[in-house]
């Protein structure tokens, strides 16, 4: 629910002259889309000051901006790139999708419809100077209303318009611009349609970007955000049960509901990602499940135009504990780091991980000393762009938030690669 | 007894016009001087087969050269570098001092005396291009008849001739020559001095080095051989019983009389020591103690023009198991490398670590890939020399020709950042 346009503040660069396309695509999920009018109102609300708190400047300055203010124009002979971010809702895609754009430059971020201002309209869909972030729900087969006729949820797979998204993704990677249809949030309903242009960057995002193969094909580099079904549960809990007032029962009712359509049609797609990153319970902290966490970045090694990153050496199973002098940590738990090769379904793949917490935003300059081939062009680059966000970026104290980070660099050098630009 | 003259093979570089000069002190034991003369003369030809199979093209050329053949004078104004080597007897140190002097380049290494031909004379003392090793058993204050009178061991420093090392090493260090004594390990005799230059490196190596404090300031780097009891158990029973018919009772006994000796005199030095590289019993080996090794190379942080070489980050624990295609290893033990930061006799050190055994030398390649500030000035150059040298050189496939390797290069880097090369 709390993807709703004005929410998803994403910060992109400036295009220039010489700018290059990408695509991305992002999940949602709408299966939280159940509470009240009331309830929802309060939640964009809510969701609102959130995005305010984190980044109040590229925000605000994306409310007073316009669409055609933005120079997002395809250059001739340009590639569009296209990224697909498969993530449930509920599990920080906003943010991630910041971290994403951010990386890819420039200042120019807000919602294609332009905010409340008069002429602007309702859209899930987040240009800036160089990208251009597409909301699956967009290409939902029915509205609620329809979705209620067939009895089936929108993590179906027959709920998904997936000929017509092949055929706009497919339009944008030609530098055409396309017509595309809005599911508005609020309402359940499919709106007018906008038009959206190529820019060097489009990623979609949502529940199915790498369920369809014909879609899956046209993209040029894919990521699963997975979290744990014991994350989810304690941050539905505290969700649902401290925010929304429901009980206990209800949030296990809710999350039990979803897991047959969800294990069916979206957690497959985590076999077709490049990068995945996955949020599970820390293994050294002394609290309940969900307040710390592990988090995984789990790395193909056999994908053309990137390479993974590590801890020491691809070649070994590493462990590192930084002194506590080096990186702070809490009373309760440590921070630890690890790297090691590994099979993830069938596939060889590296994985990066980090348990635990940072009590100091700034020790990220340590962290990223143990790090190699971070897709850093500079020392301390990563840690640098982690601090200047803040402590107060959700996730952006633990692996979460430095895994997305890492993942949006290495995106920049696959883009790079891959377009030629090195 | 293996340190006569012939034994100590070391290899060092030729000097050229600009040489500089630093020296190096060595240990020498004694206690192992009570088989017969026949065992004596068998030992010494077992070992002078050990140094031929170990490294014969340059112990064969040292044999037809002479003292007058080796470049070996001190530049004007020259600095001479001393570098104390504190080791007991039986623990590879003419293997560790072939290493050490190996790095400051050079062929032309031999003994002092210069071997078997006519006009040589039997001598502890080998020279190179640019180093000379001095073995401080030639201070010893008495010969063995002589401590039979005085009923003391040789480990004992009243059985040191301190005050006639320390003026002779001040007298090397300031470019003069000296008349040093010559100990006979065969007769246990002090035989006529013979004349020593200085060079730019002096090493002395024995039991001493560190115990006397006028003489441990003429050092401008201290190390420690470390060989943890149970290790030295393990290797006494396989040379005592098997090489030299003893029973387990007399290897137990020899050990036992020699302890206390060798804690008051000998085992406080490591205090003292810049580096020490201490051999443990394997904690991952499946095979019975002695077989393979855990070796730490403890190094302090606080010396000028030394900084430690470490794993992935000097601020943190770090704990690393190659991948058996990166370093193959045998079914009974494998191959891990740590690195943290510690406290040794007060001091912060960082310690460096491998335990277990490679079973292809090549694969240094992929174990030096793992370590940082190595001394290294090209990529696998440490390696290289390891391989070299060969995997039947003593200590080679483990840490101990790891970390006495890493010593000699970290050695080379403070000897250029002291005499100004750098």
């Amino acid at each position: 629910m709390y993807h709703g346009p004005v929410i998803n503040v994403t910060e992109v660069t400036e295009t220039g002259s010489g700018s290059r396309g990408v695509i991305i695509c992002i999940f949602l999920d709408l299966a939280s889309l159940q509470e009240s009018k009331m309830m929802r109102v309060m939640l964009v609300l809510a969701y609102m000051a959130m995005a305010f708190g984190f980044a109040p400047a590229a925000f605000r300055s994306v409310r007073t901006s316009r669409y055609s203010d933005v120079s997002m124009k395809l250059g001739a002979d340009e590639k569009v790139i296209v990224i697909g971010v498969a993530a449930d809702s509920g599990c920080g895609k906003s943010t991630f999708m910041r971290r994403l754009t951010k990386v890819f430059g420039g200042e120019n971020v807000g919602p294609l419809g332009g905010g409340f201002e008069a002429g602007s309209w309702e859209t899930n869909t987040l240009v800036s100077d160089k990208t251009t972030v597409i909301c699956l729900d967009d290409y939902h087969a029915n509205d609620r209303q329809g979705r209620k006729v067939s009895g089936l949820t929108a993590l179906n797979l027959k709920e998904q318009n997936f000929d017509l998204m092949y055929e706009q993704i497919k339009a944008l990677k030609e530098g055409k611009s396309i017509a595309k249809p809005i599911y508005n949030h609020v309402n359940g309903t499919l709106d007018t349609p906008e038009t959206v242009e190529p820019t060097p960057i489009v990623i979609i995002e949502g529940l199915h970007p790498l369920a369809d193969s014909k879609v899956r094909d046209l993209l040029d580099f894919t990521i699963y955000l997975d979290i744990s079904d014991d994350i989810k549960f304690a941050w539905k809990i505290q969700r649902d049960m401290a925010e929304r007032g429901w009980t206990l029962e209800q949030v296990k009712e809710s999350i039990e509901q979803r897991k047959p359509d969800f294990s069916a049609y979206v957690a497959p797609q985590m076999e077709f990602s490049d990068v995945v990153i996955s949020v599970l319970p820390s293994e050294i902290s002394k609290e309940e499940v969900g307040k710390h966490l592990k988090v995984k970045c789990i790395q193909r090694t056999d994908k053309p135009g990137f390479s993974p990153a590590y801890i020491c050496s691809p070649d070994a199973t590493v462990s590192v504990t930084p002194n506590t002098d080096a990186v702070k940590v809490g009373p309760t738990c440590g921070v630890t780091l690890a790297s090691y090769k590994s099979k993830y379904y069938g596939n060889d793949v590296q994985v990066t991980e980090m348990d635990g917490k940072l009590e100091d935003i700034n020790d990220y300059v340590n962290v990223e000393k143990i790090l190699s081939n971070t897709g850093s062009t500079t020392a301390g680059e990563l840690a640098n762009d982690m601090i200047k966000v803040g402590p107060n970026s959700p996730g952006s104290m633990d692996g979460t938030g430095l895994f997305q980070t890492l993942t949006a660099y290495k995106l920049k050098e696959f883009y790079d690669a891959t377009v030629g630009n090195k």
